[in-house]
């Protein structure tokens, strides 16, 4: 590993000199205090003697961690008491099946909004247990918008509406919470926007998402699911024979210690929970300051393309993302010239995904306005040397 | 969180007088180096600015972290060429599943060795895929030993037999490597106990184990297996329809990168890893050398069991496991008793499982033989109070 583990006992001491400003898309950057208290724990949790690695997900320290992380995942998103707060394993990846898995009965269908690469990729999952009907789509224009809520064609009976709050890849976001026909549970992918702004949990059946963008670090995904989802979900492992591991049921019952859950990916969302409720910014204070927050970051760089002839961005204005924001130049040689001139100036991670080209910004919560505000100048600068 | 989370600033200073023994059954305790890497890392890797958690899986560092880690786990277990090295999650108790449902086709019969608790929860998930065969058991003596080779009957074309090569709950671990019948697959969870010895890995088809207990975190779960069985595992994959998450053959073909994995749990892996490649002992390295340390280990305590009356073991002296020591005195309340006064002199973790009841020794890799020596010491003195 690095160059110091022949030297253990030396300590890197923590100063905003040696760390740079991160764009990635996810695993995205964490809070520094985060990071900070990660590091004690490590070594010894609770003045309990042994690091929060080495700690039996049975024991009191643990009891303590999940506690708490499941208080303040509750506090922290206004989730209604009707819900069960789920930490899996697999990724929202392991979500795109255990979805229909647990929710579609034999012969069902379900309905998805296609938005765009991650929406696809749930979608695939749904053929091993039944049938797709894709009630709406951005496909035709290269996924550069949102369908309206009157553009969505639902099917007769769907068993569930499934959509991606934010996609990455696009740069594009629901502004709007989309309605399902009366009685159908609405299923969100919120991996990427997640406490980035308060949203009404009551009017879903389910919301998951990963950890490693808004809230922690890859290794859990978290799951709101209503009781009645459950019940329901129940119903179906049974007859479709689903293995143990596999129902929504078991890790309800058994609180995500139906086996060893992945204890520290848990508590990092618990330090997350810690941060986001202690956050405050416009004299607002946790999700509510991360709104005002996220759309001042992303106003940084918004601005910049609106007055700008320069660069393009990907996104219609009104589907435009504040976690991802995708743009490109005149020229895929000026695109690879700005993603290297930045990493230079200490900006990493703002290649585009190649299924769009040119450059992405992600500004998840824990990233700093003086990233997007230093970003936002080299833009206007680039332009000035490049344009 | 812990007190000092209102003053992240202030970093602990790793000192072993701040560490505890830590006997637990796993999570168990890992080496104080990987840690304090680990405590550097999470701030900055490898000097780029951006901690081991914030990273892309898809970035350098973590191709960097994956490639020296899949490396050093071959090199550390000897694993051939011809065996995949996977990264999963959900714990062995999904490979409890994944297994049948890969490895066994439509109509078929897997045998298994009922060694424990661990073994059962295997043998439960086959009924979702096909036909269970018990080929031998130790169930009738409260799981107190482990079958003889000659003991096994084997069904008339098993798809694969499986066996749990160390049993926490009950102390009992093989030592020997069963042989299945010609062609058939030997699987093995190998969780409590890999890497505590040099096995012939080109004997199996497939182990498998949970990080938390020799070489990790809880987090990941590490697979080897050989190339013909992931060939055999595509077919029957497409013959029962597995949706693509829970296929052998989509992660052994992306490396382990098909969606987003458990960044950090890896990392860690692979910090054990170079540990116990430079781990040296009784003359010798690595693997080898941890044979001579576990086995010197567990002396301290089996000693003081074999001259005593006052201590009864659970495993029968053939079959006694050198990861999970198990025992107990006279009564329940001296039991109590000896796990309250060692936790008090600085021992955590001592209390039995519920199903045996008594005292349980976690004697992992990572555990110090001053630790082993100081409950052999214990235990002379606790007998001499108490017996």
């Amino acid at each position: 590993m690095s160059a110091t583990m022949s030297n253990p006992a030396k300590l890197v001491k923590p100063s905003a000199a040696d760390r740079i400003f991160n764009f990635s898309a996810g695993p995205g950057c964490l809070p520094d205090e985060v990071l900070k208290q990660a590091q004690q724990d490590l070594w010894n949790i609770d003045g309990s003697g042994i690091g929060i690695l080495e700690h039996s997900h049975r024991g009191k320290v643990f009891d303590r961690v999940l506690a708490e992380v499941e208080a303040d995942v509750r506090e922290c998103g206004k989730v209604p008491a009707n819900f069960k707060v789920l930490f899996l394993t697999g990724g929202a990846s392991t979500q795109n099946f255990m979805i229909p898995a647990n929710l579609l009965p034999v012969g069902g269908t379900a309905d998805y909004l296609n938005t765009g690469h991650w929406a696809e990729r749930s979608m695939e999952e749904v053929k091993y247990y039944g049938t797709l009907h894709v009630a709406g789509s951005s496909e035709e224009k290269g996924h550069s918008f949102i369908p309206a809520q009157g553009e969505l064609k639902f099917s007769s009976n769907p068993a569930y509406v499934h959509y991606t709050s934010n996609n990455t890849i696009y740069g594009t976001e629901f502004h709007y919470t989309p309605t399902a026909p009366a009685g159908v549970p609405l299923v969100c992918d919120a991996s990427s926007d997640i406490y980035s702004r308060p949203i009404d949990v009551s009017k879903f059946g389910l919301i998951y998402a990963g950890a490693q963008k808004n809230m922690g670090a890859a290794g859990t995904t978290v799951l709101w699911v209503r009781d009645d989802v459950i019940e329901r979900s129940n119903k179906i492992a049974i007859e479709r024979n689903l293995p143990t591991m596999l129902r929504f049921g078991v890790h309800a019952k058994d609180g995500s210690r139906h086996n060893t859950p992945p204890v520290f990916a848990i508590y990092v969302v618990g330090l997350c929970m810690k941060w986001l409720k202690k956050f405050e910014y416009a004299g607002k204070r946790g999700v509510e300051a991360m709104e005002v927050f996220n759309a001042e970051k992303a106003k940084h760089i918004y601005d910049v393309l609106d007055a700008s002839k320069f660069y393009k961005g990907h996104a219609r204005p009104d589907s435009r993302s504040l976690m991802n924001l995708t743009f490109r130049t005149s020229s895929e040689q000026l695109d690879e010239k700005f993603v290297k001139d930045a990493a230079a100036a200490g900006m990493d991670g703002l290649k585009g995904h190649r299924a769009t080209g040119g450059m992405r910004a992600s500004l998840y919560n824990a990233f700093p306005i003086a990233g997007a505000k230093a970003l936002g100048e080299f833009m206007r600068e680039f332009e000035r040397k490049n344009g």
